[in-house]
């Protein structure tokens, strides 16, 4: 029998969001995979898993480069899952770990992408994690959506951002709460698609949700920021919260 | 000095999917109430909660009567309230628990604003819980969204549906994937929408996930079903998933 793939969402930052379930497939795996930029990068994910359970002793990265070239993406992908597949046919259990969820925005659905894509098929498992949204949502005890309301999950651009202002007013017509994430990547262009749609006394900002140097700007105050983390969620809102901080 | 109130998420059915912070506050908490329609009605949130953590000897619940009638509902709140703050004042710590995350189409949202109108304002805490989106995603195993995707979350209309059909296409424009939740009240005429939009290939319903007699219609089979357990989400992604269940 071959091992089992599992992929795991270890939450948005807090150790204490980790689920049950996902700390009893750490315990047990024999193998845990973060993704890594490089070998010497740290990984977030990794971190907060071995802030919650033990994992010392079975860690091994997986390589993702940062890079745009499809080709070379593609090559690290295809070598991630023969090193997983390796641990798998030796019947080993071998867990991908993530922040927030695997199956939202996460390297995961490439790795299983490259598992499934051969000629033997190996069991899959995935534990769920806390996302970004709901975490940033308790952080500041901030309503996301109620009743009919809808909610919008919505990456800042990547490249191009000249559309997304347009898009953005769409959006907005439609859903009573949007969530930016990784505004890190576009904050300046960002801020000033907030001010333009007269929108800031809706937004709010927060960065390292659950991680120590947890920051929270609203409004007004979006505007003096200047550079912001990589763990950062933009809520636009007319859910009217007052974006008080948590156990005020 | 008053209790706090907690507002905890204990995620979407499986007892697994609690995170460890949900399991202490729980554990530590002095009054953990679950909303009810009536006092003799179970709730699965209880029932999920004590499956996971020890919570006998202080649970009561709050009465939220189903009806449209919103000076009843208001009512309901307002009693809802002064319950919970005969606790904080007496400075005992009460948990409010809901499916899924307490900040996403929970009770807790009217009770926080009910808590929050008062003289005296009293310490909240909100814990995140995996939400139904997610949970659905994993055990299908199903990739919601990647890269530059965008996620929509749209409940089901209460009543009039006439309209939905046509948000449904502007939103398929912007949005990779879209989430129905409580399909259930709707599910006839959902069922005739996606027909009519070709969106079938694209669409799979979880019913119960996590919890036991779960079950999972893709495709054309969502043709012959007639009644849907409440407990139900319905996902519409052009991600191609294979739908096939966990641990397959």
């Amino acid at each position: 029998m071959t091992g089992k793939l599992y992929g795991v969402g270890v939450g948005p930052g807090d150790p204490g969001l980790l689920t049950y379930q996902a700390g009893s497939v750490l315990e047990k795996a024999d193998v845990i995979c973060p993704a890594a930029a490089a070998g010497d990068k740290e990984s977030l994910a990794l971190k907060i898993a071995g802030e919650a359970v033990d994992i010392s002793g079975k860690i091994e990265k997986l390589i993702f480069p940062m890079t745009s070239d499809e080709e070379e993406k593609k090559r690290a992908w295809q070598r991630a899952g023969e090193k997983v597949i390796r641990h798998l046919e030796k019947s080993r259990d071998v867990v991908f770990i993530t922040l927030g969820d695997p199956l939202l925005y996460s390297t995961y659905i490439y790795l299983l992408e490259e598992i499934k894509d051969r000629d033997r098929s190996y069991p899959v498992e995935t534990v769920p994690g806390v996302t970004a949204v709901t975490g940033c949502g308790s952080s500041l005890n901030l309503p996301l959506v109620k009743g009919e309301d809808r909610l919008a999950v919505v990456p800042a651009p990547s490249s191009e951002i000249a559309g997304f202002r347009e898009e953005l007013v769409d959006i907005l017509a439609e859903f009573e709460t949007v969530v930016i994430l990784k505004p890190s990547r576009r904050f300046a262009q960002l801020k000033g698609i907030l001010q333009d749609l007269d929108l800031l006394s809706q937004s709010v900002l927060i960065s390292r949700s659950g991680r120590s140097r947890e920051r929270i700007a609203a409004e007004s105050e979006l505007l003096d920021i200047e550079e912001i983390d990589y763990l950062s969620t933009l809520i636009i809102t007319d859910k009217g919260g007052d974006f008080s901080r948590k156990g005020d």
